[in-house]
């Protein structure tokens, strides 16, 4: 039988330890074709490159893979990744694992995810992986167990074309995480704000931050899920419609 | 009676003439505050600026208007315009005109139609403007028509919280428009390709082109709307869980 061709991605750039957890954990399902960043894409969402070209580089960082360092951003890197398999699709994709948590509305952010919702537009399986750890030694361990599981699952069984996974893994030894739960998107969002800061030059400069705030009370949200020590798979789609809407619409004077 | 705070951007940047159309149309509607990209974001999606910071600077280009421009995307534009009028939130958020389409699937692409969906990630009424035409001295007459009708309906009438509108305007005279259609957005996906050039030192490089194919039949889409010459309003929301695959991924073994 012929092996999977699995496309890899992430958004913090080949070098994370992220990437080379998920290339370890998925390298014995198929064969792997690696689209990487050449640098942090943290925070791009959908973003692609279209007023400048892009770049790519064969590399042999991990040996045994062939992988392309790209220098655009991971919805590139996807889209780089099926052009470099033209006439052969690859029969999975996935992004991370991402340093950091991209649960709920962060979904919209998220390179890593942006790369995973690119791969349903083609109608390609497609997962993303987060580690609720945004270190940059995070131990990767634990995810890599769920990885394994969730990609046996989704190589089996048939995902529905469309439909991406976004996987949250909470910061937590193995033998504490209580198993996986499907689960909606929590409604949250970011109380925003920038710090002002001054450079040496007297000018102003400002850092975007803020708190991410749980507006849900729902239990059967992917935050719910976290909280409670369970990997939240959230399946997810790209068609932002909102159908209920158009009715209400419909009465407007237009 | 209060005159309403209207948040203005684009992603084309504030030298665009279809920022400058925009602005012309909404500005008997309230008073305006603008923060607008220094540069040209399209295809930045909801790409938000992490990992360096902002510059902000105010400028009278408008005379008569407040705005500020920005070094960041378009949704740090809607984030930084939030924060500079803390206290007292914007009543509405107009993002465009666009030059070009955002119709069906490159609502997740544009920068244009991520500020919208930001605006509406915060619970403000938001509204992205596109005309289907690329030309930097394209024709916005018509199209400012349609601003005036559709901003003046949705401040009086009331939009649902966590809603935005993405609007496109088809190219053609005022006289061959023949209304306003409510739409879903049509199931439309690019089929990528990259131009491979090769650089002055020998080195190549990459263009991503493609072609955007409709797949859909539906009569009640964005893309049949403006192919018919009517103006497509699409509802969009942020909620991406593909919600009628939970009960389906539930049976997976996991």
């Amino acid at each position: 039988m012929k092996k999977p061709l699995i496309l890899v991605t992430n958004d913090d750039g080949f070098t994370a330890k992220g990437i080379k957890s998920l290339i370890d954990a998925v390298s014995d399902f198929g064969d792997l074709l690696i689209v990487a960043p050449d640098k942090p894409q943290s925070g791009m969402g959908h973003a692609i490159t279209v007023n400048e070209p892009l770049r790519i580089s064969l590399s042999d960082y991990f040996k045994g893979h062939k992988m392309y360092i790209c220098s655009g951003t991971p919805v590139d890197c996807i889209k780089m990744g099926i052009y470099k398999s033209k006439g052969k699709l690859p029969d999975l994709i996935v992004s991370g694992i991402n340093h950091g948590s991209n649960v709920s509305t962060n979904v919209l952010y998220s390179g890593t995810m942006s790369a995973a919702v690119e791969g349903a537009l083609e109608g390609i399986p497609s997962i993303g992986f987060s580690l609720l750890d945004y270190d940059m030694d995070a131990d990767f361990e634990p995810s890599m167990h769920f990885v394994e599981k969730i990609v046996k699952e989704a190589l089996e069984k048939k995902m529905e074309k469309g439909i991406c996974l976004n996987v949250n893994i909470p910061k937590l030894p193995l033998s504490k995480i209580k198993g996986i739960k499907i689960c909606r998107q929590a409604r949250a969002f970011w109380d925003d704000t920038f710090e002002e800061r001054t450079d040496p030059l007297g000018k102003k400069y400002y850092w975007l931050t803020g708190q991410f705030h749980d507006h849900d009370n729902g239990e059967d949200t992917d935050m719910f899920a976290l909280e409670n020590n369970y990997v939240s798979i959230v399946p997810t789609q790209f068609d932002m419609t909102a159908h209920h809407a158009i009715s209400h619409l419909n009465k407007w004077e237009l």
